[in-house]
C-alpha cells in the first residue's frame, strides 16, 4: 500500500468526479452520499477489503453493502476503479434500460453488487444476515488452525437507515448475538430529503447503539486517518457489532450545494459541477480518471493474492478434514445432497401412507424434522412463535453469542428484521433460511418477502394461521388479502396444502427451488387427510389437480385450496349424489399450476366448463382469474371476526351446504 | 379515594380472577399480560386516568391503549369494573361470535376501547398520534385560562411492542416532537412466546429510551407506591414523554405457572385456577366480584364529575371564544364545513376549466392548497418525501416541539410509523390526517394501512410514483402488485387519477368519506388533460365511465386507470379509424364503481361484450375480475427495470400500438 502514487483525497475525488458526472449524463440519481462518503470508502477499500475483483463470488471475501442504495454511484465507482468487470461505458450509461448500472444497487445486474438496497434499513439487515452466517457457517466448518471461514461484513448505512424501523430490529438482534465482524459505518450527515434532520430525528444514535451492546466510535469522516484508526478499532473488538459514526457533509466538493439537501437527489448541474471540479482541484474531463489514480484503486492483483493465500488454506483443510470440505463445498455451491431425491420421495409416500389428519403446520413440522436429516443447511427459525408455526425440531439447536453453530434463530418480535435477515443468510451462502411468523403478519415484514423475489433468493416462509379458521384471535390476526398479495408478487411461489401430503409436496418443491423464495401457508387447525390415487399423488407438484371426478364433461368445476378442500369435497360428493356432474380440482399452488403446459391446464379445466367456483378463505377477487365473468367465488369480502374457528367458518359461508347451494345457484344461472 | 373499602391487592385480584376465569371458558386467550399488569392498571385506572364510563366519547377524557392487546382480558376487566356498558355477561361469552369482547381488543365493538391492537407495536404508536392530536389540538385551540384540550395519554406495551420496528420509529419522533403528555408503561417481566427473553432481546431498554429523549423510570410493578409516585413523575415532566419500566412477574398470582411463557397464551387449566385462587386469597366463584371491589372501582361518579368540570370549563370557553368554540365542537364531531360542498364543486370546475397536462402528484398539491382554504383539520405530512410526494402547501407549518399548532407533520423516514400515527390521530379526532409516501412503501407501513381500514379510519394516503412510470430508480422503486393489495383490503378505497380532474374528485372523495381511509395513487410523470362532457364529468366519481364510445354495442371495451387512459384513449381512437367498434372506460375507482346500482354498471361494462381489454402499468392478475376468461389484460408480470419512465412504459408495451395490437387480436380469437 505503500507503493501508491496518489493522495488518498485524489482517489476518493476520483469517485467524486465519476458520481457527479454520471448522475449528471443520466439527468438523475443521487449524488450527495457518494460524495460524502468517498473518504471513508477510498480508506476501507484501499486498506481493509479483502475481495477479488476478479472473482466476484469467493466465498470468504468480505461483504460490502451499500445500505442507503440511493448512492449507487458510490458503489459503481468504486467497483469500476477496483477493477471489476464494470467498464466505464457502464457508468456512461447510468440508469439506462438494460445498463449494469441501474438507478440502485440491483443484485445479478452488476458484479460485485452484494445485495439489491435503496428501501431503506434492509441493506443493514442483509448485512446482519450475512454476519449471522459467515459466524454460523465458521462455527460449523471451522476446526483449529483452519479458519477457512472468516471475513467481515462492512455495511454503509445513512439517515434514512437508521429512522427505519427495521434498523432496530436488526441492530438489537446484532447486538444479542454479538456479530463481531459487522462494521457499520453510518454517514452521520444530517441531511435527509427534507432538509436538516434536526426537526425529525434527534437520537443520540451513540447512546442507542450502546444499548443494544454495540461498540459505537465517533470520527470525522473526511479524516482518513481517524476513519484508518476507527476500522482498526472495529477489527479488533470481536464479541461486539462496531457503528462508526461519520460526521460527513453530503455532497462534500460542492461549493454551492454541499451540506444541503438540494445535493441528495438531484444533478448538480453543469455550472455546480464546474465549480466543484475547481475546488476538489479535479482537471480531468468527465468520466476520466488518471492512469496513477486508476493504478492506485486497481485490487486485481491484491485481490489475487488475497483468494490464492485462501486456496491454499482451503487445500490444507481438505486435506485435514476431507469430508467437511466436501461438504463445505456442496453447501457453497447451493447443491442439495446427492440422497434428497430419495428423501423427499420418502417422505411423500410416508406422509401418504399415514393417512393423519394434521394441522398442515404440524405437518410442516413433521416435514421439517424428516428433510433436516438430510440438509444440514436448513437454518431455521421463528418470529417469536416457535410453538405456533411449529417451526421446530428436536434437532434444533439455537444460534447465541457464545454458541454459533446451531440451526435455529430466535428472531424474536421482528417479522421484517427475520425476513431481511433470511435475504441477507442465503445472498451469504451456505445456508437455505426459513422462518415463520403468522400469515397476517407477513404484513409487517412485507417489503423484505418482496426484495426476497426480487433478489430471486432461496428463502422459504412459513406462514401458519392462514385464514379465519385460526379462530379466536379474531380480524386483526387473521389474514384476508395476504394470499392474494403473495401471489402477485412476481417470482414468489406459494403453497397453500390441503393435508400433510401436500405439505410434504410443498416442503420439497421450496427445496427445491433454489432460484426464488417460496411462502409455503399452513392452517392452525387440523385439517383430514385426502384420499389419492396414484396419479393424484403425482399431480400435487403440478400445482392443480382433479381430485375428484365426475363421469365425462363436468357441468361444474369446484376449485379449492388448504383448509377448504376438505370441505369442497364433501360438497361435490353431495353434487355427485344429487345428479350434478361436478369436479373437484385442487390448486394447492397457482404458480406451479401455470407453469405446466397448456395440454395439462386444459385437461384439467377444460376451457368450455365455464360453470366455475372457487372457494377459499382469502380474498375472493384473485380467483376470477380462474372463474371467469359466469363464475363464483366464496371468499373474503370483509374482514374477519373473533370466535372459535369452526363457527367462523361457518359464519362466512365456507360449508358443504352453502358450496352446494351456490354450485346449483351457478348452475341455474342460464 | 381515601373512601375506598377495600385494598389496591384486593381491587388487583379482582382483574387477575375475571382474565383467568374469562379464558378458561373461552379456551382461548392470554392470561398472563392482565395478571402481570393489573397492580400498575389498578393504580392508574383508581387514582389518575381521568374518563366518563357513562360517555366514552367525552373528548377530553385521558386515552388508555393496550398495545400489548392480547392482554385484551385487562382493558375488559377495567372497563367492566370501572362501569363502562361492558356486563360480566359480555366477559363470560370472551371471544365468542358477535360478543363485545373479541379476542383483541377491537375498535367500535367495545364501549372504552380506543383502538384496534394486537399487532405489536402499533397500539404505541397510536398513542403517540394520539398525544400528538392532542398536543396540537390543544395548541390551535387553547387560550391562556382556558385549557380546554388538555389530557393524557397512557400506553401500556410489553416486550413485543419494543422489539418491534415500529416503536422505534414513534419514540423517535415522539422525542423529537416533546410529547410530554404521553406516559408508556413498560410490561418489563422478560418473557415471550419464545420464553425468557434474554436469548434474543437483551437492549438495555433504559438507554434506548434516553437516547430519544424520553424520561425513564423504574419502578416494581407489583408495588403501589413505586407505580404512583412514578405516575407523579411523568404527570409532571411536561416537556418530554415518559416510560416506566415495570419489573412484573407475568402471571402473577399463579404458583405453578407464574413467571413462565406457559402463562402467556393459554388458559391456566381447572387446577392451577385452584392454586391461584388460594395464592391470591381471592375466594369468590368465576366471574364474581364482591361488591365491596366493585363499588371501589366503579368510576361513574368520578367520570360524571370529571366531565362536568370540564363541561363548565367549555362553557366559559364558549363565551369567550364563541366562534373558536363553534368550530372546535365542529371538527371533534367530524362533520365538514358548510362550505365544503361548494369547494368541491369549485375546485373540479376550476381544474376542468385549466385543462392543465400535469402530474397528478402535482394536481394533488393544487388540490391540497385548494381544500386547505376551507379545512383547517388537515394534518399533513410526509415519510421524508415532501418534495416528491407534493403534500406541502404554501400555508403549510411544521408542527415542532416548541410549536406545536402546525398542520404540517415532518415525520423522517417512518412510513410505518407515519401510518400508524395518522389512525391515532383519526382516532383522537378534531383532525384529517393525510400523509405522503412512495406507492411502493405502502410496504414498509403496510399493516398500520389495514389497521385503518378495519378500525373504519378516515386516514388519507397519498402515494405518488405509482408505477413504472417512475423511471431510473428502477425495481425497488417501482410498484407493480401493491394497487392489487390495496383493492382486495377490506374497507379501503382506492383511486387512481389519470388527470387533474379526476384527482380533484379523489380529493373530494376522500375528505367526505369519514367511514374509511382512502388510498390516493399519483404518477411520477406529467399526464395530458382529458376531454370530457358535463355527463361523463359527472360520472368521475361513480368510479368508471366510458369516456371514449363506438356507435351502437362496442366490439371490445378497453379498460383503463392513471396513466395508462390517456394512451388508451389514442388507442381507441385508432381502432375507431380502422373502423373498430370500440368503448373506452376510465375506471379511477374500483370501489366506487362497484358500489354504483347493477344498471349503471350494465350500461358502462354490459355484460353480452365479452372482449374486454384491461391496461394499467399494474398487477395483471386483479384485472380479471373484470375482463373474464374472454379477456386480456396489458399489465405487469415481472418485476420493473431502472430506466427512464417513457423507456419502461414501451419496454412493457403500454403504448396505444401495443394496445391497438392486442386488441384486434383480442377480436381475432373467435
Amino acid at each position: 500500500m505503500s507503493t501508491r502514487q496518489t493522495t488518498r483525497r485524489e482517489r476518493a475525488n476520483a469517485i467524486r468526479a465519476l458520481s457527479m458526472d454520471a448522475v449528471q449524463k443520466a439527468n438523475s440519481g443521487h449524488p450527495g452520499a457518494p460524495m460524502g462518503m468517498a473518504d471513508i470508502a477510498e480508506v476501507l477499500w484501499n486498506d481493509y477489503l479483502s475481495h477479488n475483483p476478479v472473482n466476484p463470488q469467493w466465498i470468504n471475501r468480505d461483504r460490502f453493502i451499500l445500505s442507503n442504495g440511493h448512492g449507487s454511484m458510490l458503489v459503481y465507482s468504486l467497483l469500476h476503479l477496483s477493477g471489476y468487470d464494470l467498464p466505464i461505458s457502464e457508468l456512461q450509461n447510468f440508469r439506462q434500460l438494460h445498463s449494469r448500472t441501474p438507478g440502485h444497487p440491483e443484485y445479478g445486474y452488476t458484479p460485485g453488487v452484494e445485495t439489491t438496497t435503496g428501501p431503506l434499513g434492509q441493506g443493514l439487515a442483509n448485512g446482519v444476515g450475512m454476519a449471522i452466517a459467515e459466524k454460523t457457517l465458521a462455527a460449523q466448518f471451522n476446526r483449529p488452525d483452519h479458519d477457512i471461514i472468516d471475513h467481515f461484513t462492512y455495511v454503509f448505512a445513512g439517515d434514512g437507515c437508521l429512522m427505519e424501523g427495521v434498523s432496530h430490529e436488526v441492530s438489537s438482534l446484532a447486538g444479542t448475538l454479538g456479530l463481531g465482524k459487522l462494521v457499520v459505518f453510518y454517514d452521520d450527515n444530517g441531511i435527509s430529503i427534507d432538509g436538516e434532520v434536526q426537526g425529525w430525528f434527534t437520537d443520540d444514535t451513540t447512546k442507542r447503539f450502546e444499548s443494544y451492546g454495540w461498540q459505537v466510535l465517533a470520527v470525522d469522516g473526511h479524516d482518513a486517518e481517524q476513519i484508518n484508526e476507527a476500522i482498526k478499532s472495529a477489527r479488533a473488538e470481536t464479541s461486539r457489532p462496531t457503528l462508526i459514526r461519520c460526521k460527513t457533509v453530503i455532497g462534500f466538493g460542492s461549493p454551492g450545494k454541499s451540506g444541503t439537501s438540494g445535493i441528495h437527489g438531484a444533478p448538480l448541474g453543469a455550472e455546480e459541477i464546474e465549480a466543484t471540479r475547481k475546488e476538489l482541484g479535479w482537471e480531468h474531463a468527465p468520466f476520466e480518471v488518471p492512469e496513477a489514480i486508476q493504478n492506485d484503486w486497481d485490487a486485481r492483483e491484491r485481490g489475487f493474492q488475497a483468494e490464492s493465500s485462501w486456496k491454499e488454506r482451503m487445500t490444507r483443510y481438505e486435506e485435514a478434514y476431507p469430508e467437511l470440505a466436501v461438504e463445505l463445498v456442496r453447501r457453497l455451491k447451493g447443491e442439495l445432497p446427492g440422497d434428497f431425491a430419495a428423501k423427499a420421495d420418502e417422505v411423500v409416500a410416508k406422509f401418504n401412507a399415514a393417512e393423519e389428519s394434521l394441522a398442515t403446520r404440524k405437518a410442516s413440522q413433521n416435514a421439517i424434522a424428516a428433510f433436516n436429516e438430510v440438509l444440514p443447511e436448513l437454518l431455521g427459525g421463528s418470529a417469536d412463535l416457535t410453538g405456533s408455526n411449529l417451526t421446530m425440531w428436536s434437532g434444533s439447536q439455537p444460534v447465541s453469542a457464545d454458541k454459533a453453530d446451531g440451526n435455529y434463530i430466535y428472531y424474536g418480535v421482528r417479522e421484517f428484521g427475520m425476513s431481511a435477515i433470511m435475504n441477507g443468510i442465503a445472498l451469504h451462502g451456505g445456508f437455505i433460511p426459513y422462518g415463520g411468523t403468522f400469515l397476517i403478519f407477513m404484513e409487517y415484514a412485507r417489503n423484505a418477502v418482496r426484495m426476497g423475489a426480487l433478489m430471486k433468493q432461496q428463502v422459504i416462509n412459513v406462514y401458519t394461521h392462514d385464514s379465519i379458521g385460526q379462530g379466536e384471535d379474531g380480524p386483526t390476526h387473521q389474514p384476508v388479502e395476504q394470499l392474494s398479495n403473495l401471489r402477485t408478487t412476481p417470482n414468489m411461489a406459494v403453497w397453500r396444502p390441503s393435508d400433510a401430503v401436500e405439505t410434504a409436496v410443498a416442503w420439497k418443491h421450496a427445496l427445491l427451488r433454489s432460484d426464488g423464495p417460496t411462502s409455503l401457508v399452513f392452517s392452525r387447525q387440523g385439517l383430514p387427510h385426502q384420499g389419492r390415487n396414484a396419479e393424484q399423488l403425482q399431480n400435487i407438484e403440478r400445482g392443480g389437480y382433479v381430485l375428484e371426478d365426475c363421469e365425462g364433461t363436468p357441468d361444474i368445476i369446484v376449485l379449492a385450496t388448504g383448509s377448504e378442500v376438505s370441505i369442497a369435497r364433501d360438497a361435490v360428493k353431495t353434487l355427485h349424489q344429487d345428479g350434478v356432474a361436478a369436479r373437484l380440482v385442487a390448486m394447492p399452488s397457482v404458480e406451479y399450476f401455470l407453469a405446466q403446459d397448456a395440454d395439462y391446464r386444459e385437461q384439467v379445466l377444460p376451457a368450455q366448463v365455464r360453470r366455475r367456483l372457487a372457494v377459499e378463505a382469502g380474498a375472493a377477487d384473485y380467483w376470477y382469474k380462474f372463474v371467469g365473468l359466469d363464475g363464483d367465488v366464496i371468499g373474503m369480502t370483509t374482514f374477519g371476526e373473533s370466535a372459535p374457528g369452526s363457527a367462523l367458518m361457518k359464519e362466512f359461508g365456507f360449508t358443504p351446504e352453502n358450496i352446494v347451494n351456490r354450485a346449483k345457484a351457478l348452475l341455474s344461472n342460464g
